[in-house]
């Protein structure tokens, strides 16, 4: 049996609850960028959640969206984009890396949901490979990834795409001796398949989001690129465990007691995305999750000391 | 006539509004630490509002209390301060920095009103000569300090311990060679008389609180070594401007369009202090003044952006 050192650095219970920053830590810094992730260390978050996508040149790059977000992303004129959302996939990195993702627009939703957030000029997509580098780096030895591989919606039929995407990143991952530190995670289930054929030697997240609950405004769905829930004959942990996994990562409203219980009876670690609001980091608490998934890192290492826990041993 | 090219870095208007970290940035990160100053500069605010006190060893340091705050300190053994608070000017700059400053305690109101402060270990109270080495290093040009000097109000009628503590702190600052960058600022107006013989090449900025203004919670008040507001026989802009002042600093409450017009009129800037709700910062906007010191600088960069402002020209 394979044994996975980094699951440890998820892992609850004995009074700790794990703080996994989500896309760096999002309620302060810009998502899914160098600077969001090293403040998130710096603030003694080791653990990184974040996204990632191919470009046409194939090569990984650290963003949420398959089209360009236009409240998060300024052209290079210094306009918000307007009009269509350009497709990650369809741009080479040059052409990625001309846009400006250092701010939200505050005139949209999704700038209006994180009005904390600082607001920074000239930030770039960044490489997969510069967060690796980071990682790898002498100091760094605590950092841990869950790394998020998404799923073109548009490609969703293609096994092939799955099993390229894989092996990129795998690749990436290899070259700098991370695997004993990355957990691969997504709400593609098929392509943790693929993931777990590359990669053996790395466990696998399941993330999951009921139908009936409610969107994030102003960003992908996941649930197109998801199992059918309905079509589920067993509960989500057995399937996530069924599957292969070893961490199941639920959306927050979808939490309860008595599935983390089960989770853990069937020996998943359970985290959760995205819990911002300290009543429900109490709730996801009370529930006994191992970590949580958060964009107010901060936040959530309050909430945990107020309850007599820690987030490190 | 001596000019103050500082006072540039301050001044509002034409499209400006300026942000000011309190503390540096309290609302995020642990105040008056050079974590929290770096922060700060970061993600790029200049301009740094922080409170020096002198040790017993007569060191400047950079704390907001003449007695630790046990909300926010913690001792060598990791306990929160219980019992007396020691008082800064009785301990050795050594002794001092055996306490630990990176976090609040979250079961005071002062820790609650920071809910979202990131918690750090083993972080000091740091010297002011920490903070002026950096502003001096190389790429840290555009730094701007606004330098406040706390009157002990158990000594407030020594007016050669004023005389000293401005004396220790003018020396540290010229040895950097940061006059130009410097502006001291203060509630004890007879304290910045001093700082008017000791350092002429220094702008003042003088802090002012009515006393039916709201006082904040478990922070030492200020109003005891401010001058007597009901003997004033003039606005306090006019005030200020009598007593040798380039800058009018007054409480967020005590603010109105007419008060900043007047001390525009006199050829003063107006910051305010301390702004933290989206709705004040806004009507500080209103009110026309130069610039905002807030522990929120992200809140503050936001509300600046969504009226079409910018807080650097």
């Amino acid at each position: 049996m394979i044994s996975f050192p980094q699951l440890d650095a998820f892992r609850g219970g004995n009074g700790i609850t794990r703080v996994i920053g989500h896309r760096g830590a999002r309620g302060v810094m810009p998502e899914n960028t160098m600077e969001g992730f090293k403040f998130t260390i710096d603030v003694g978050i080791d653990a990184l959640e974040f996204d990632v996508i191919l470009t046409r040149d194939r090569i990984p790059v650290i963003t949420h969206n398959h089209y360009l977000l236009g409240a998060a992303t300024r052209e290079p004129n210094g306009r918000w984009i307007t009009g269509e959302e350009p497709k990650v996939s369809r741009l080479t990195l040059k052409e990625l890396q001309t846009f400006d993702v250092g701010g939200l627009d505050g005139n949209t939703v999704y700038g209006q949901r994180f009005a904390d957030q600082v607001f920074l000029n000239d930030i770039r997509i960044p490489r997969l490979s510069e967060l690796l580098d980071l990682a790898a780096s002498p100091g760094m030895e605590g950092v841990h990834l869950l790394l998020e591989l998404k799923s073109d919606p548009e490609a969703i039929d293609d096994k092939n795409e799955r099993a390229d995407v894989v092996q990129h990143v795998v690749d990436e991952v290899r070259a700098r001796m991370l695997e004993s530190r990355t957990i691969l995670h997504s709400f593609d289930w098929l392509l943790l398949d693929e993931c777990r054929k590359i990669a053996p030697d790395m466990p696998t997240s399941y993330l999951s989001q009921l139908p009936e609950s409610s969107e994030d405004p102003s960003e992908e769905t996941s649930i197109t690129i998801g199992p059918n829930y309905k079509e589920l004959t067993t509960s989500l942990p057995r399937a996530v465990k069924e599957a292969g996994g070893q961490m199941w990562c639920p959306y927050f409203e979808d939490v309860t007691p008595d599935l983390v219980a089960e989770a853990h009876d069937l020996g998943l670690l359970v985290t959760t995305w995205t819990a911002n609001e300290a009543s429900d980091i109490d709730k996801m608490m009370d529930a006994g999750v191992d970590g949580i998934v958060s964009d107010h890192v901060g936040r959530v290492q309050r909430c945990i000391l107020n309850r007599g826990q820690r987030w490190v041993p």
